[in-house]
């Protein structure tokens, strides 16, 4: 066995992700030694309780809930606490006393990522963060590094297993939103309280991480506009299917217009995917990032979005790096945000929509609905109408648009819903992937 | 405009993709210095023919017929020859003179990688190759940095665009093999001799690379089982249709056994995929690797896996990467091939199969073929027979087999063809993906 220089590595952590990286840590000492060129001691886990009990066998000497001793030992620190602080303190202390730091932690670093790589810009260290975009997909890695000579016009994810799962059954099985959530709560998909995953929140923290890699600008977690998928109910999956698309919730980084004009619109919100789209096919809790690139044209990105030791496997691999990087010498690369482009608010995005609205079934009132939308700037693709309700009297349009700016049609929306003609705005949806 | 070191970025062929590549660089001169913290003066071109029309305005001084002369002043340089000579003489001399390489080159890669990726390790020198195993689709960072903590346990991949795009055809139009192939040749999808993508010889090149760094393990070309598609016909298309299949080219790469029996097969073969594997969905002249690993799960790349634009992409990306090597200092980090498993000839591989006989229409015909298949270690999962011919006096037996040894499978087929029962062996087939 090869005699390697050791590297004293510290974990942060011990849940569902920490307690697999420790696991394989110790399972593939010999393999991990030799792929990285040192060997990686796992000198400590912190931890907030060590008599908690443990899915996994850890040795108990390593358990600490001293976590500022044990990272002022350490070459490589991985973050896997989860949070804001001490998360945040803890990586900022590791990156001041010269440690190359790995972390799965997406609420930190879409809300403090630019004070975290600032710090290790200053010392030359280098920040890993593969888990956190995507769970087990290479993404960051590819946006980084393999796209770097490129220009990525638009990113299309599915970056949240639990509404992936949720929408997907609501699809394939005719359910309910809230049957299906109570579900994949006792099946472990969702947690007791879904806030983050099906208001979006999640989703939004890794837009924000992937538009900052995408287009090398900054991009503040608050610029990132935000809709759930709480409002999505059986009729609207049901109209949406036959209309040949599927509703998923998407986080959309998508560059605008060119030359002097151009800025960036980051997105999170449920739309209807063609059902021909790549995105489509997506199902159960699985991600996938659809990526547009001026250059590579179309690629995409697909696996598990999350699970423990799915994730353990995307943080390993950036142990490896960091390890290399040690033996390697030399300083860290640090985040390119030069190009720092304005992002815009979601009234100036441009995208097709479709509008469902009951209205009475007279003669004229087609006219009407189009003239509003006429003056309002939409132009209508496709117009469906058929008869409900049991006395004939209502009628359901369905109104595919054109491409529209997003502040015009929500004012047109408003005027239709103020018309007299129209009963009720029934669901506006997006339209992407096209 | 931040004043930045220069870069000395050498190029070595302008064709499909370095013609591109020149373009892209001159192009996005800015925007690649901000990113790679470097800026990237291309010093000069070497081609073949100064005067040879060009599909891209190059400008005539960086021209040179001089290869060498334009290596030895270079920090970067990117080989797109293509070719095993010059280019593996001009890629040694560019370590030996301290640059870092870059090249898409992957009959060179796949017949002396070792000897390039050494000559690179004796002076600290790195190589990049992300365009050399699927065009514009980042694969070789996923594997060689994303799952290095991870254990790969298999590859399937869709590694040659006109293999896919004449058999993606043939599934969707019904047509003939060879109505397709001209078609293709045609439309610029396969070349005038087009041995290279229909034999399978370029995709088994990109499967020796994909399995060196998945298994860590040097494979020479020669260790690659390769079969093409040209006795692919329409008859077992609609066959495979007709089961829920649909024959795609794979580019197999897998983990065999465990412990200290562990090894390796790498083969390329026309085989059956499930329709509803996500392999299946890959069409036209798309490429997508499919990779299982051990903690990560399932994980899908897609994208361009040729096309000139889409591949300098990748070699831009690598070109990024190098620079900023550069900057950061250190040595190279070197390929890990210490795992060195053994690989084992197809004859040692276990697939499931479905094999198509037409046999005599007479009692017993069955018995006596299942009692062939048994005596031959081959197990029957499934069984369909129909009759065919004017006379009925001939059916056709579809038998899907269990998990079976290839080895066992041959001899057994070579005794199903001698039995007497037996008219002919229609086809034999392997099914992967599960
Ligand atoms: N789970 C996933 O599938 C997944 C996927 C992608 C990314 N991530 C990210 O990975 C990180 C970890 O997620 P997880 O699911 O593993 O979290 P988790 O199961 O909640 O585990 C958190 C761990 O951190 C420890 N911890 C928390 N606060 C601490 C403190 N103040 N001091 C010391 N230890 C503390 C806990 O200690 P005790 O055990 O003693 O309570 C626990 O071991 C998060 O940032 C998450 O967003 C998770
Ligand atoms: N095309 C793709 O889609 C694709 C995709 C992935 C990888 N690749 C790989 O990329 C590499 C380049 O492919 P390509 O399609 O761009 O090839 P190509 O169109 O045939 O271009 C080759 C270029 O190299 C020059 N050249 C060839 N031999 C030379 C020599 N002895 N001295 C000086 N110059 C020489 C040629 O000069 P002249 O122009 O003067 O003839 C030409 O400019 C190959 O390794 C290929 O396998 C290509």
């Amino acid at each position: 066995m090869t005699d390697y220089r050791r590297l004293r590595v510290a974990l942060l952590g011990a849940g569902a992700v920490g307690s697999q990286v420790a696991s394989l840590l110790r399972q593939h000492a010999d393999e991990l030694a030799d792929r990285a060129g040192a060997r990686l001691e796992l000198i400590g886990i912190a931890v907030r309780d060590v008599d908690a009990p443990r899915d996994v066998d850890l040795p108990r000497e390593l358990l600490t809930t001293d976590a500022e001793s044990l990272i002022v030992g350490a070459d490589i620190v991985i973050e896997l606490m989860g949070g804001i602080e001490p998360a945040r303190s803890h990586l900022l202390t590791a990156i001041n006393s010269g440690a190359d730091v790995v972390t799965a932690n997406k609420a930190l670093l879409a809300t403090h990522g630019p004070e975290i790589f600032d710090a290790a810009d200053q010392v030359g260290a280098e920040v890993y963060y593969e888990a956190a975009a995507a769970g087990a997909i290479p993404i960051i890695r590819p946006l980084r590094d393999s796209l770097a000579g490129d220009r990525v016009q638009r990113i299309m994810g599915i970056v949240n297993g639990t509404t992936n799962y949720i929408l997907d059954r609501m699809d394939t099985e005719g359910a309910e939103f809230a049957d299906v959530l109570a579900d994949a709560q006792r099946l472990g998909y969702a947690e007791a309280d879904p806030t983050a995953d099906v208001e979006g929140y999640d989703a939004a923290q890794k837009a924000a991480i992937l538009a900052s890699l995408a287009f090398h600008t900054t991009v503040p977690l608050e610029s990132v506009h935000r809709e759930g998928i709480t409002t999505i109910d059986k009729s609207m999956m049901d109209a949406a299917r036959h209309a040949g698309y599927v509703i998923k919730l998407l986080a959309v980084c998508e560059r605008l217009n060119g030359g002097a004009d151009e800025s960036i619109s980051v997105r999170v919100y449920p739309a209807l995917v063609d059902r021909a789209h790549p995105l489509a096919s997506v199902h159960g809790a699985n991600n996938a990032v659809f990526v547009q690139a001026e250059a590579a044209g179309n690629l995409m990105f697909y696996g598990a979005g999350a699970g423990g030791v799915q994730t353990a496997s995307a943080v390993l691999g950036d142990v490896v790096s960091a390890a290399r990087r040690h033996i390697a010498g030399g300083v860290g690369v640090g985040e390119s945000t030069l190009a720092n482009l304005p992002i815009v608010p979601i009234g100036r995005v441009t995208t097709r929509y479709q509008i469902t609205l009951e209205v009475d079934d007279q003669p004229g009132v087609l006219a009407t609905v189009a003239g509003i939308l006429s003056d309002g700037r939409v132009s209508i693709a496709n117009v469906e109408q058929t008869v409900v309700g049991e006395d004939a009297r209502t009628a359901r349009l369905v109104i595919g648009t054109h491409k529209a700016l997003e502040q015009d049609l929500s004012e047109t929306v408003d005027r239709l819903a103020a018309s007299g003609v129209v009963e009720r705005v029934v669901s506006v949806l997006r339209v992407e992937g096209d």
